[in-house]
């Protein structure tokens, strides 16, 4: 009898196989003449899951696109549960013309699958349906019980998953959730992001007088609100780049000494970030490292401007009105509502005289850090190193995963990030592709995953 | 035999029935197919000239549409020489259904002529042609010589004026030039504009990383440049309004305790005026009123300004790029050159780390101020002031008329500005009207002002 991971490497070209015909349906959820490939790919997982032997698969409607369940709690009741989640969705394949070979025909090239969701998210998410297969098809008891939640809206912002997961909190309960559609550090690093930024975003409207003026006429006698929120906007942080909004910072959780030594310990190389950026110097909060600005600290910043006159040449206005687009990035422990409150208070308080401010809060979302000390986590980074044969980084990401803040608040269950793609994999863009030996990796870390899950249980 | 004056009193309904021919000309010069209508009312003036016994009445050929000359030097050499600028060409009369009357069918109501073109520049300019027809038809000595040029391209910017001015210096030497084509400060209140503000208009451009990025990855990592314009707009001018840019105050001429009381007479309500904007507070340079801020002092705006997202909703993005238009009004002795490099220095001194920063130069234009001893200044405020039996006010303006700094460069002239409209004419919009009592009062304040002017010669 072999064992699940020596089961994996026998069977890898088979595997390969099969995710195959799960890529050449080009289940693209933006695109409602695709409608019915989405169905089709939603059934081909389904049919992967019940193949495998899991029990109660089945495939819910949504107002949107299905998601598909299935389960194996043959460990029972005092064993972890583990929910899988992934996504069997893909972005749109555009610009087509930019495709060596066509999105929706995987072809293996210098050791790479290209094709449209080879990646992101077919292809890292079957490696953890290998990899219950590895157990259930090698007779391997599974020491903790599995949940899988695969769905279909992922590109298009999840719009039915949370209802879906607030509906279905008993059959979805767990303990933990195991993702893997994030990236790695960089190739052959096996890496676990313990942390995702939140994120507070809002408008500002500044008006001044009821209609443009003529700049010569009223210019120096009435304040320009174009000025006024370039004023304002100023006043958000100092020369050092740090955010003068009062309370801003309060419910920061700082950086440990353990955390920045990590932090250091990354792989990165400013020059090389300057020059790929094509930036002459960096420039960020006083006192931090670019890594932890971008992952370990929260952020400020104007994402769109506009007032007045943009066209060509000279328009001698003076604009009735300016605007500004602004978003927070939030880390733990500050909370996206309070954050607004604040940023909607000190944009008033900074407000120049002679204009009016109204501010609109659009959506936010909280940050997350999971508990380095998590069992779940030092599982997961026992079984990559074991397969990779690396030590595994330990890494905070700047973005959100707004799916990840929903796992913690609908089911109270801490998320796993075992990203196994690479940043450079071209996700969203033409000649998206998965490394085979990451593939083959992803399947063998993720069986031993679960293997040595059992021996991490506190 | 009767004066100048009684003369005019008595051919009112003439000369109002004349203009009603000039106004029944359709001569848009910002339209082609308007081309012919154009021509015919430079031939209509001209013929007018020739009419009242001007010399050398010619219609001069340029790239765009026709310039009308005409003379009476019989005064001779040793006495000055006014020319007398207006225009012929109107603006478009759009939108057409928002007028009572059509604008090319002048009507009579509550002692206004409506029409197109009754204020701007037909009915104005007219009624210096009849106040020197005043003269040659009553054998009144006319004690100064007067030279005519009417443009037909006024409505879209004088192109081919300037380069006529350039080439016939010699013909059109003169002393001063009287331009009719401004508003009196209020109704009954004869007013001359002895400033106008001078311009400089630039566009800053901020780059900062190659290409827009996700706010999420690097967002408190990379300077952003939306937030690095609106740093710099900040700096340019202090909570008080003061302009912060070194040495852009240098060449002001600072108010006297002369015109500043006559400001502090002007006829102005700041209430009112906010009101009227829909403004909760005035705002501008500290130290200064509102009247003195407009047209006084240089004041500096930010015209236009974009970067990033403008769209509906959130898109969590890091523009790579922000832009701004802003430019400054001028007072004498500031020098548009000199104030451009100015800023522009000023702007890369103040641009923080991390972005790069183009500025480029528009437009100029030189700020005109004319002595309040001016002998001709005084002559016409003679001539208003008898025949409005009211005090003149002498204002400043805000706005910039290119064509007197070209006078003032070209034909080293000073214009004075009669201005003999109202705020409220609706020129350049529809309903354009001209009052009856003041192109009554205009010719007779006209014809006054060229029989004072020959005792205020110096």
């Amino acid at each position: 009898m072999s064992t699940p991971v020596e089961y994996i490497q026998k069977h890898q070209e088979t595997f390969k196989e099969e995710l195959f015909d799960l890529l050449r349906i080009p289940s693209i959820s933006a695109d409602p003449n695709h409608k019915q490939d989405v169905r089709r790919a939603a059934e081909f997982v389904a049919g992967q899951l019940e193949k495998i032997g899991l029990n109660n698969v089945s495939i819910e409607e949504t107002d949107g696109h299905p998601i598909v369940l299935g389960e194996h709690l043959e460990a029972g009741p005092d064993k972890p549960t583990v929910l899988i989640y992934g996504h069997y969705d893909v972005q749109p394949p555009d610009p087509l013309d930019e495709w060596k070979t066509p999105p929706f025909e995987p072809t293996v090239r210098d050791g790479k699958i290209y094709a449209r969701g080879a990646s992101d998210d077919k292809g890292q998410s079957y490696t953890h349906i290998k990899a219950i297969e590895s157990f259930l098809k090698t007779g391997t008891e599974l020491p903790v019980n599995v949940k899988f939640i695969i769905e279909g809206e992922e590109e298009i912002g999840s719009p039915s998953l949370v209802p879906f997961l607030a509906a279905n909190k008993d059959r979805l309960a767990c303990d933990m959730v195991l993702v893997s559609d994030t990236a790695m550090f960089a190739k052959d690093t096996p890496s676990i992001t313990y942390g995702l930024r939140g994120l507070m975003y809002l408008e500002v409207e500044v008006v001044g007088p009821n209609r443009d003026l003529h700049s010569g006429v009223y210019g120096g006698g009435v304040q320009n609100p174009a000025n006024a929120l370039c004023e304002m906007i100023a006043k958000l942080k100092d020369e050092k780049g740090v955010i003068q909004i009062p309370g801003f910072y309060d419910k920061v959780r700082p950086l440990s000494e353990q955390e920045r030594e990590a932090y250091a310990a990354l792989p990165f190389d400013q020059e090389v970030y300057n020059k790929t950026l094509d930036i002459n110097e960096e420039f960020g909060e006083d006192g931090y490292s670019t890594l932890e600005r971008v992952s370990g600290r929260p952020s400020l910043d104007v994402n769109g401007i506009w007032g007045g006159y943009q066209g060509e040449g000279a328009k001698t206005v003076l604009p009735a009105k300016a605007f500004a687009k602004l978003s927070a990035r939030l880390v733990p422990d500050q909370e996206p509502k309070e954050i607004y409150k604040l940023i909607e208070s000190y944009l008033h308080d900074v407000k120049p005289p002679g204009v009016r401010v109204t501010v609109k809060e659009h959506h936010g979302g909280y940050p997350v850090l999971v508990d380095l000390d998590f069992y779940g986590l030092k599982a997961a980074a026992a079984a990559f190193q074991e397969i990779y044969g690396k030590e595994v980084l330990f890494a905070r990401e700047g973005g959100s995963i707004p799916i990840v803040a929903d796992f913690a608040k609908t089911l109270n269950a801490t998320t796993i990030l075992m990203g196994l793609g690479l940043n450079s994999d071209s996700i969203h863009s033409p000649n998206e592709h998965f490394h085979l030996k990451d593939f083959e990796r992803g399947m063998k870390s993720s069986a031993r995953f679960f293997e040595l899950l059992g021996d991490y249980v506190e």
